[in-house]
Order: C-alpha cells, then sequence, then structure tokens
C-alpha cells in the first residue's frame, strides 16, 4: 500500500474536521446513538463478546524492551477483569521510539493526518468493545462508556488531528525568496520549511475517563510528528491497551513501527509516572489528573512541553429563573451524571439566602433548595435509570468522601446507596447535597470530588459572583453555569467568566448540561485558570508540539 | 476618532503582513535603506537632532505609581548620555495596569492590530532618532543601528502583530449550534467566543538588540490583548524608552490608558528582573539574554508563560567550497558584523584537518584559515569602514574576553584595537579567529560571546557533523551553516540541522549572512534546541499569549 492511501481515504472527513474548527458549529464524524443502523445489527453483541474475550488473559503489544506482566485493574462493577499488560524498561523503549522518530517525522503531515483518522475509524468501529472496556474501569454506565469513551472521544481525538493538521499546514514547505536590489539582480534563495516534532511525548490517562481524558494529546502528539507513549491510570488500563492496539495496528499496515504508539503501564504501588515525566528525552505531556501530581509536573519537568487538566470547584450561580421545574431537572441530571465523577461536574451552587425572582414569583432559598432535591430525587425514583446514570463510584476514596463531607453543611439531600441490577458489587450512590452558608468558604471551596454539591447562601447575587470569582482565581474551574432573567446579571456573568477564564453556560434547562461540551465547538477548560493550564482543543494546544527548521540557499 | 480610525487605514499592511507569513516570500514594509526618498530630505538630519535633544534630559513617560528617577546608561561610543527615566513601584504600576486590561481586551484584535501598525508606522518615521539611540546604547554601527535597530525590527514588530491578529481570527466569535435530535426539534444554541487576554506581560530586553529583540514579544502580547511592561537592559534604555513613549501616544490618541504599554527601569546594582518576573499577575515574559538568567526565568517564574532567547554556540561546517574567495568573503562578513556580538554570529568553524576540495583543487586546513584570515583583514583594511561594521564592544566584558580567549589555540588572525574616526574612546576591535583541535572540546564549545571564533580541526566532514550535534544538542544554536558540493553532504547538513533544531544555511557565498534573518520568512532560532525556547515567530510564539472563554446558550 502507499503510505497515501489512509489520506486519501479520509480526507473528505479531515476537510470537514477542519471546516467544523473553523465554523465551530454542530458536527461529529461518530455516530453518538448506539444504534444497530449506526453500528451494525450484530456491533452490540459483538463488542461485548470481544469485551468478555479479553478478561483474564495476557493484553499483548508490540513494544521493545518487555520485561515481564503486571495486571490489577478492579471493575467498579465488581466483575473479575484479570487482565494483564507487558511491563518495560522505560529506556528501552524510550531508545526505540527515538530511532523511530525519523521515519514518523518525514512521514509528513499528510500521511500522519491519514493514519491517526484511520485509528479514530477503527476506534469507531470498536465503540461498543472500548464502551465496555470504560464502563468497567471507570464505572460509567453502559450509555454514558459508550458515548463518551467513544463517538465522543473519538471526536475529540479527530478535533485533536485537525488542529495539528491546521498548524502545520499553515507553514509553507518551500517558498522562493526574492529580495530586489535596486539596479542590481535580486537576491534569490530557496527556502524549505521542516516541520520537526519535539520529541516523546507521554500522555498520562485518568480513571474515570480513560479515552476521552487521553485522545486529545495522543493525536495531537502524533499527528504532529511524535512518538507517544499511554500511561494510563493503573485503574483504568483496558480501553487506553485496546487504542493502542489499533494504533499499532494501523501503523505496521502503512510500514511504521508499531511501537510509535506504546503503552507503559504501573500499579498505585509501583508507580513510574515520575520517573517517565522526567526522562530527558520525553519533551511532551499531557495529564489529567489531581492538581498536586498537575503541578508537580510543571514544575518538575522543565524539559517538557506540559499540558495539564486538574481539579476545581465547578460553580453554578441562580439568580432569577423563568421554569424552576426545567432548572432543576436540568441540575438534577448534571449533578447525577456519573455520580458527579465528572471535571465538570458543578460542585459550588451559590444561591441568595433571600431567594430568587422567577416567573411564579419570589421562591425562598429553601424553596430552591427543595425543588432542585425533589428533581434529583424524582430523576433517580427508577433504580433501573438511576444506575444507568449514576454508574458506579471509581474510587473507594470517593466513597468515603460521601460520608466525609456530610457533616459539612445540613444536608438538603442525602446520598443513598443503591443497588445495581446486575452487578451486585457495584458501589453506587445518590448526590448528596448540602446546604452551607456563604461564611463557610472553606468547606465548598475545596474540590470535594463524587457526588457531593453545596447550595451556598449568599448576600445577593453579586455577592455570588465575587465568592465564585474568589474561588475560581485560587481553585479552578472547567465550568460555570449562571442563571438569570435580567440581562444585566448575564452581562456581569459573561465579565465573570471572562476574568477568571471559564466557560460560562447560560440558563441551561433542556437537554445541554453545564458538565457536556460537544467537540469542535465547544473549548474544554481554557487553560487559564488553576483547573488546567491546556484547552481541550485550542491552537495552543498544538503549535507547541512541533518546532519549524527552516533551510535556504541561492537558486 | 472612531476607535477603528487605525485599523481602517492600516488594514492592507496588515493584509499584505498576513500573506507574507502565509508564502514567507520577500517583503518589508518599513524601508530599510536610509535614504531621503524613502524617509524625506531632512529626515536624518532632524533623527540626529532628536536624538541629541534627548541627551541630558529626564526622559518622560506617562505611568501611575513614578517614586523618582533612574540613569545609567553608558554609550560604547563613550559620549555623555545622561538621561534619566522614571522609576515605578512595580506594584501600584501593575495594579493600574490590570485596571486597564478589560478596555484593552474588549477593544477587540481589529482595534488593537490598528493601533498596533499605527504604533509601528510611527516608529519607522523615527528611525533615525532610534537608530542613534541603538548605536550609542548597543555599540552598532549607524548603518546597521538604523536597519536592524528600525525597519527590520519594525518588521520583526508587524509579523508578531501579524501571528497574533491570524491565531485570534482563527476564532469565530460567535456560532450557532444546531444539533439534530431525530424527529424531535434540534438543539439550537447560540455561542460566543471571547479572545481573553493572559494577564500582564513583561518584556525584557538585551543591551545588543533593545528594539529588535524587544518588538516581538511586545507586539505579540499588546495584539493578543495583554498589557506590556518593557523592562530594557540597564545599558540601552533610551531606544526602548522611545518606542514606549510612541506607543502610548498612539494609545492616548486611540482612547486608551497609556500606561497599557509602561517602562521599568532598573540598574545593573539594583536588578528588579527577577522580583518583576515573579509577580503573580505577571503571565507573560519575554526574554534575551544569557543562559543562566534564561534558565532561571524557565525554572522559577511558572506562574507565566516563559519565551527565551539565551546563548549558544552558532556553527558552520565547511565540507567542500567551489570558491573559497567568495566564501571566506561571506564568513569575514559575518565575523566582523557588530564585532561577533550578535545571537546568530557564528563561533564554531569545523573543517577537516586534512583539508578540503575545492574547484581549484584539495585545500590544506590552514590554506582555508589563511584565506578566512585574509578575507577578514582585507575586509577591515579600510579603518573607516571597519569602524562602520564592527560597531563598539558594548560591554567591558566582552573586551577582556577577546583578551582572555587569546591563550584558547593558536592564533590565525588577532584581534586588533580600532581607533574610531570620531569617537576615540569608542572600544573598537577586529575579530580573534584561533585554530584548535576538535579534542579540546571544552574550548569551543561554551558561548565566548564577542568577535572570537575557532577553525576546528576534525577527522572529516562526518566527524564535524557529529562534533556540531553534540555541541548543538547540548549548548544549543540559533545559526548553523554548511558548504559542500556535494548533495550527500548536504542532505546529511539537513538531517543534522533537523536533529539539533537549528536553521541551516547552504553555501552562502554572496548577499545573503548566516547571521541575518529576515521577517516574514526566516524563523529567528527554532525553539526547540538549548539556545531558545521560542522561534520569532511562529504560531507557538501567539498562541498562548490569550486564551478563548466561551459562553453558550439556547436561542
Amino acid at each position: 500500500m502507499s503510505q497515501l492511501d489512509f489520506f486519501n481515504k479520509h480526507q473528505e472527513t479531515l476537510d470537514q474536521a477542519l471546516s467544523a474548527i473553523n465554523t465551530r458549529g454542530f458536527w461529529s464524524q461518530y455516530p453518538e446513538n448506539p444504534s444497530p443502523r449506526a453500528y451494525g445489527e450484530t456491533a452490540a453483541a459483538d463488542g461485548e463478546a470481544a469485551f468478555n474475550g479479553l478478561l483474564g488473559k495476557a493484553f499483548e503489544l508490540e513494544m521493545p524492551g518487555i520485561t515481564g506482566q503486571v495486571k490489577g485493574e478492579q471493575s467498579p462493577y465488581g466483575i473479575e477483569m484479570g487482565v494483564s499488560y507487558p511491563q518495560v524498561d522505560i529506556d528501552v523503549l524510550v531508545s526505540a521510539m527515538k530511532q523511530e522518530t525519523k521515519a514518523w517525522r518525514d512521514a509528513g503531515p499528510d500521511v500522519r493526518a491519514g493514519i491517526c483518522v484511520e485509528i479514530l475509524d477503527r476506534l469507531n468501529k470498536r465503540s461498543f468493545e472500548i464502551g465496555h472496556g470504560v464502563m468497567h474501569t471507570s464505572g460509567q454506565g453502559f450509555m454514558m462508556a459508550f458515548q463518551a469513551g467513544g463517538p465522543h472521544a473519538q471526536d475529540r481525538g479527530l478535533e485533536a488531528v485537525a488542529y495539528g493538521y491546521r498548524a502545520m499546514k499553515e507553514v509553507p514547505e518551500t517558498t522562493v525568496w526574492t529580495k530586489p536590489q535596486g539596479k542590481h539582480d535580486p537576491l534569490v534563495m530557496d527556502k524549505t520549511y521542516h516541520i520537526v516534532p519535539r520529541g516523546i511525548s507521554v500522555v498520562v490517562g485518568c480513571s474515570t475517563f480513560p479515552t476521552w481524558n487521553t485522545y486529545p494529546g495522543l493525536f495531537a502528539s502524533l499527528v504532529t510528528g511524535n512518538p507517544v507513549i499511554v500511561k494510563p491510570h493503573p485503574a483504568s488500563v483496558l480501553p487506553a491497551a485496546i487504542s493502542v492496539k489499533i494504533a499499532q495496528d494501523v501503523l505496521k499496515e502503512s510500514g511504521f513501527a508499531p511501537h510509535i504508539v506504546s503503552m507503559v503501564v504501573d500499579t498505585a504501588d509501583a508507580p513510574i509516572t515520575k520517573e517517565l515525566a522526567t526522562h530527558k528525552d520525553v519533551k511532551l505531556i499531557d495529564f489529567t489528573g489531581s492538581s498536586v501530581f498537575g503541578n508537580w509536573l510543571e514544575q518538575h519537568a522543565t524539559q517538557a512541553q506540559v499540558f495539564t487538566e486538574k481539579a476545581g470547584v465547578n460553580t453554578v450561580i441562580i439568580d432569577s429563573v423563568a421554569d424552576i421545574k426545567a432548572v432543576a431537572r436540568n441540575l438534577a441530571f448534571t449533578l447525577s451524571l456519573y455520580s458527579g465523577q465528572m471535571c465538570t461536574t458543578t460542585q459550588a451552587i451559590y444561591i441568595p439566602r433571600d431567594g430568587i425572582k422567577t416567573s411564579d414569583g419570589q421562591m425562598s432559598f429553601d424553596e430552591v433548595a427543595q425543588a432542585l432535591s425533589i428533581a434529583t430525587s424524582k430523576f433517580l425514583s427508577d433504580n433501573d435509570r438511576a444506575c444507568m446514570v449514576l454508574g458506579a463510584i471509581q474510587a473507594p476514596a470517593t466513597v468515603a468522601r460521601i460520608k466525609e463531607c456530610e457533616g459539612l453543611g445540613e444536608v438538603v439531600l442525602a446520598s443513598e446507596k443503591r443497588e445495581h441490577p446486575q452487578f451486585p458489587n457495584a458501589e453506587i450512590h445518590t448526590p448528596l447535597i448540602l446546604k452551607v452558608d456563604a461564611a463557610d468558604i472553606e468547606k465548598y471551596s475545596e474540590e470535594r470530588f463524587g457526588p457531593i454539591s453545596f447550595l451556598i447562601a449568599t448576600d445577593s447575587t453579586e455577592h455570588s459572583m465575587a465568592l465564585a470569582k474568589q474561588v475560581i482565581s485560587e481553585k479552578g474551574a472547567i465550568t460555570l453555569g449562571v442563571y438569570s432573567t435580567d440581562d444585566a446579571v448575564l452581562d456581569q456573568a459573561e465579565e465573570l467568566a471572562m476574568d477568571v477564564k471559564v466557560a460560562l453556560s447560560i440558563n441551561l434547562d433542556g437537554g445541554v448540561f453545564v458538565n457536556q461540551s460537544a467537540a469542535y465547538s465547544d473549548f474544554h477548560a481554557t487553560g487559564g485558570n488553576p483547573a488546567a493550564n491546556a484547552s481541550l482543543t485550542d491552537t495552543a494546544f498544538v503549535a507547541s508540539r512541533f518546532v519549524v527548521v527552516q533551510s535556504r540557499r541561492h537558486q
């Protein structure tokens, strides 16, 4: 095959993605509906069977330097995973990957982009298998695991390919430079501009979104010419492993060394991320996880460009509403989805202690709290649906945190433990909603990861805004929602969002939720507050992944 | 006046600059020839008079927090400068600049770009005055000071404006997002994308190129919405001060606070750059100077994005030549220009000890050395021309270094002290050229800033390449020149350039020199080796100077 075959095959898709990032309207390459029409009659069953076929076995990848096997994933749904993964000697692997950098660099943007889109295409075809993998490592309900771990993650990957491709293509490959010299002959030079990758890229995954938060860095680095090591969270390896295997298959078919995409696995007991991240040849690091480790990387991995997404205090400000029931339903879904284990889930909800205006008249703080509590209870009243939406709690620490936080305020809605109809060992917990006073800032201004949120009684919407500004400036946030029927308040909210550099959602009361972002249209994090130093995906996320090396000579 | 007046006035210029960065062919907005036709009959005399009128006086700028006056510049030509500059309370200034960020942010890309180009236009009109300022602080000869400090610096500034403008304009201001919902009505959202500046930007200038190395960071930050503090080198304040004053004038005329561009001055005895660079509100730092300080900034100013240009060992490899005289003339100019005080001047020249092939047959190492020595002597034989080209040595440490380095090798060409026809106190020194063996790597692999270069006897061109690779990987370089009549060697040089991420010039033997780079066409540094972590100017240089804050709401 020709190296450009995949580029030719996917050129239209790439063009559409490039158009989508320019206009930022709705577009999606990968169907989010897991329907037989979109994925084939047998796709669901085949995918589940493929997933089951992986359990209890050694997962094989082609990498130099394999020294043994490592395992340790625990499904939050309680099934036995038992998958083991190759363990590698980092120095051997990195050295072997360096050897392949030239071939991958010389392939050029078109070949690399074609291969990246082919990888994404194959990932898409295996969305059910990957969905089960995401479900049984992250704890997400299957529908969410399929969508967020499959097509939505693939769209984020394609978005990164498009950004990287555009940035590279903005540099011409050659030029003729002709400088007039008055009456003399002009100076004429031929110039060539090479896109040169930074070096080895490491993508450090998280336990909750093992593909969605991994693909942007993986594809941004890969399309710009950097070999990539995926370092999954030890609790969520399988979806990353399947993804790396698919990438290796496509690379190999295209005549490249499969280990241009590799995987390094560790365990919670013997972590190796620090060693890997500070390796002298590692020049790019993408990280999703805790602020403590993200900040450590920013400060210590100074040999590399470091892109981080860390913790924050996502915020909603309620000033006034047209339809409190619609607002409460919308927020109930946000607080329930994946038990609040999204990096975008609202934690702090500021409401004036004197209540808010609604189209049905004034509503007291407690009435607002009650509306939210009732909407959440009602939404979760059907246990089957509740379990699908809530998913399982990924980490024991998060289960413990629910209990620990109960005393932080007055309980508006208690967290309940639920029984999953299929998985008796799954830890399923409904949201805990607490009422606190604005003065108790130390209670609500720390990230309390999991299904824990605070209704914060403030003096006024102005006070709500001031507190949100302070907390987000200091602790960061990825999402801010504001509810108001007053345009002046919405203008202030827009100012607040710009001040603290956070994405703003206004009056969401229908089928769009503050914790969801759409590839090609919504920037996920701004990179401008402590929650993240990078955005998925903007030009800054790709532009420093390569340098331009020019050569010039007289004609 | 309307805020868009300057944008309308300069839109064609901006469009041309945008086209130039896309094609990277020759283009220049600002005439490099200081001719009356280009600048006006009286421009030269007026500029000199304006410069003289500044001497011995207090230079005034509009900034909150002025606490006193500071002075201390010493002209390398020995004239009495005596200009004093306002000294400010950093906290007061930064706080006042933060207050103005909203207005400057809200002005938007068009207004800001228009103002930036107007500033550059006025800088251009004052190129003679600024040229004298550059000459008498940096020590450059007047012609170079005019060109590099005037039109070439202005072109680099406009290039940064164009890059910043393009990056901002690639984000649409608004979009309508319409997501189909099968048989139901689609979800429709209005989305707005705000370009939000990072914060306060600090541009730390150097003593040798007080405008050329300052304008890229200044204009990249300014056009993307960041208020900018220029922190000039204490030895080279005046050209920066004139530039800041012009920026303040234009800002004021446009209805903005003049201190959106400010200047903070210190002295060598009481430096304040560390304090300024680690101020919590400083989010962008551009630095040109020593590796020690540049590395310190990269490691300590972690609250900011840091763009550095540091030291390196610029390199030429001679394998074979068509015309040794032409090559020697070209290199003689490179080594002589501004006494080697350019960050692009060649220091290490690798030549096989067994000599090279020329079109006139084999030439021994010593014959090559001799050719270079003779060409340099001849080029500098006319003292008036020599003084114009050499300029004065900027710093006493550089004068001392010439002496210190004499013992590092066999002297091929001794450095001579010259008398300047007009300025008896000027320190004028011709290049020192030394012969060393490849084995003496510690001698030629440290940057020896100033008119000091090494002819390094290697085993072969292959050996030359290996040494260059090692030294540039470890110490960095901004320029690499290669001379060969063998295409295979040139291919290897191209590989070497990509490996160590350095710009390559091939067989320069005419009117283009390895130490010169042309705005819009040549990238100055790649940002990929230890000599610099940024490039003037690529997309990475501008993309992280702003973030995008979006808001969304249902239609």
